[in-house]
């Protein structure tokens, strides 16, 4: 591990210089990033067709080689990104706070970049781009280390990002990737508390789970999405079959796609029938309860159905006697991530946005909004599901720390 | 540890009750507090008196002693607190963001409370009051954990709380205090990510260190303060002279007093005698670099002392070339709480305050104003020196996390 200990040791050097850095010069180097991924598009290419050959070779199931695979228009997305992150309203300086004293002493709570990130993440090239430019856009410098089957296209990525930065006035070392790519040099980065402000891992849920259990460095948990929504009553019903499709059909294989339905017994009989009419249609599979069950045709939900986060084209569904029943239902077996309630009822509507316990919680909407762009806070790096630092889609500012300053005259304490 | 858990399984479920309370129940809980503490002052200090004896018996320092003794006045300053804290702003509900889509969506982020806080500290039972109130201001519950030598004062001081908060709306389960006071209980605890979503550890530097290198759950880290002034060549020696006079005697037990002091060479001649003078009369020990040796009699100051916290009449003296090295030393030797820079030079004044990586940055001021109640947020949890979540005084604020309530008119996302 002394390679990465020795670019662990270059990137905490170069956060200091980052830190001081001009928004300006920040800016030049992501469009300079874009330009060398733009010249640079055949040699990353050809650089990722090594991995996606290798990975046909190993078998790799399509859908992760369509993940890795890169072509003229991904790059072209990766060189958008870069140019909206430019666009995004820079997190760095501001004053968040104020407090002047009495005796005239000016206390200002200012934003200031976190140091050093290091994302861990699976073979995803274009997660290579879109975390290092918000780590720069932020004033942090990022170490990277993707998954072992994109070795290949992450170290043209980042020959050609230092490459940019060579012709800017950031420094080349504030982004460095991990060349070794097995599992033991994770169990060595999550353990660099002196060099790592912030870790991030994104991927499977076994991943974090295991970053989250054991890191020594502050973890930023970009989480599963158990989401529900609750079909009050009072629901229209045409309109909330719309939002049920639309959360769980528009993206399936999403974080804040829904994955359970609770419906009230009130209006099961109703709702239930074209809602399988519905998903029959779209291919959904109905995975019901007891009382689902005895109204439409559906699989019979078990219980791990309550806490299992399909990511495809399957819902689970329970009829509830109420409000209180979908809350308690939630607030057990959530991930915390996103939860709607479709209602009429005003009362019933303010009662679940108080009791849910989640990130996100919705009144007559879908839980497919969740997500940083659709919040209005530009790219977003995850989606956190921790109750510390970040909650919910994360942004640029959530690379941040704070620092007072303060200006003084001589000022002394009585 | 069967009864640690049924108190946190008890807590987890108030923390929903706690969670939509309402601010005057919260107040008014705090009210029945205070008015409980003073109507039960005699059979507080009786139990107290007891832990005093037993650790007198024990041969416990006169200064820990101290720490662990109960009076009239201490129990009229734990009521003063709570008083003061039924005062402070509200944080709950405040909306600290929000964005309205142009298809009409509302995203409202505000601020909720954590859930179940823990503090582990020492036997001081002035912070069972004082965490408690915190933590109930803020619509959070709370698990305490307070030293072995307190276990009588503790018991005495929750049976009072909770029959307080049985005079009160909220219910009396928000306040638990584990009995087993080994340290077996804080391994345990820091391993219970479902039932606690923060812990605090109050006390020295091998719990804390103990508890940020262990801890499973989300840890807030109240650290040490090897904080420091640097002097520069165009510092107003008298002005200067009375700032770190301030800094280092007004309260040398503190976390934000001076220990380390960097006197630009083109000053030291002038000003380390002066030092010299005032601090003999302070009777505060020098311990000098070889430079500050050569000018004034002092003790010889080794490696160790440049990264040591003497909470003391102690301060270790450098004499630096210039602002660069005084930024590095810096940079290097601090535990990033606390420094100041004394100078009339307005450009390194403002390199300072860009290039120091610590919580709070001072111009021409004491460090001594790093705490909560000098810095207009009322009463404080401690001083973070991590980055993430909290960074400098902790107040109420701290104590809180976001949800984004949002209000839709069945949106769905395109």
């Amino acid at each position: 591990m002394d390679d990465v200990l020795k670019k662990l040791s270059l990137l905490k050097d170069t956060s200091r210089i980052l830190s001081t850095s001009k928004a300006r010069d920040r800016n030049d180097a992501l469009k300079l990033i874009a330009d060398e991924i733009l010249a640079s598009r055949d040699y990353i290419l050809s650089e990722n067709s090594k991995d996606v050959e290798s990975a046909r070779q190993k078998g790799m199931k399509e859908s992760l080689i369509d993940r890795l695979v890169l072509n003229y228009r991904r790059i072209d997305e990766m060189v958008d990104a870069c140019n909206e992150v430019v666009e995004l309203k820079d997190p760095i300086g501001e004053v968040v706070d104020s407090y002047v004293r009495e005796d005239g002493l000016k206390i200002y709570k200012t934003r200031v970049p976190l140091g050093v990130l290091s994302v861990i993440y699976e073979s995803r090239p274009n997660v290579t781009v879109e975390t290092t430019i918000l780590a720069l856009k932020s004033g942090n410098c990022i170490l990277l280390k993707g998954g072992s089957d994109a070795i290949n296209s992450n170290k043209a990525i980042v020959d050609v990002m230092k490459s940019a930065l060579r012709k800017s006035n950031l420094p080349e070392s504030a982004v460095e990737l991990v060349e070794q790519t097995d599992r033991s040099v994770v169990d060595f980065l999550i353990k660099q508390r002196d060099y790592i402000d912030l870790v991030i891992p994104r991927g499977g849920k076994s991943l974090i789970e295991y970053v989250v259990q054991n890191s020594k460095v502050p973890v930023l948990e970009t989480g599963a999405g158990v989401c529900h929504i609750f079909v009050d009553e009072s629901a229209n019903v045409e309109k909330s079959l719309a939002i049920v499709d639309n959360a769980k059909t528009q993206r399936p294989g999403t974080c804040n796609a829904v994955e359970t339905l609770l419906v009230h017994e009130g209006i099961a009989q109703v709702f239930l029938p074209k809602l399988k009419e519905l998903f029959d249609e779209r291919h959904v599979e109905i995975r019901g309860c007891e009382q689902t069950q005895e109204i439409i045709q559906c699989v019979p939900a078990t219980q791990e159905d309550w806490s299992t986060e399909y990511l495809d084209y399957i819902i689970s569904v329970k009829v509830v006697c109420g409000l209180e029943e979908a809350i308690a239902h939630i607030n057990k077996y959530s991930t915390k991530h996103s939860e709607a309630i479709l209602t009429e009822n005003y009362t019933n509507a303010m009662k679940f946005i108080d009791s849910i316990d989640s990130s996100a919680v919705y009144i007559n909407a879908s839980t497919r909004f969740t997500d940083g762009g659709q919040f209005g806070m530009g790219a977003e790096i995850g989606i956190s599901t921790q109750k510390l630092h970040a909650r919910g889609p994360v942004g640029l500012r959530d690379l941040t720390t704070t620092k007072y300053i303060i200006f003084g005259d001589y000022n002394i304490r009585r």
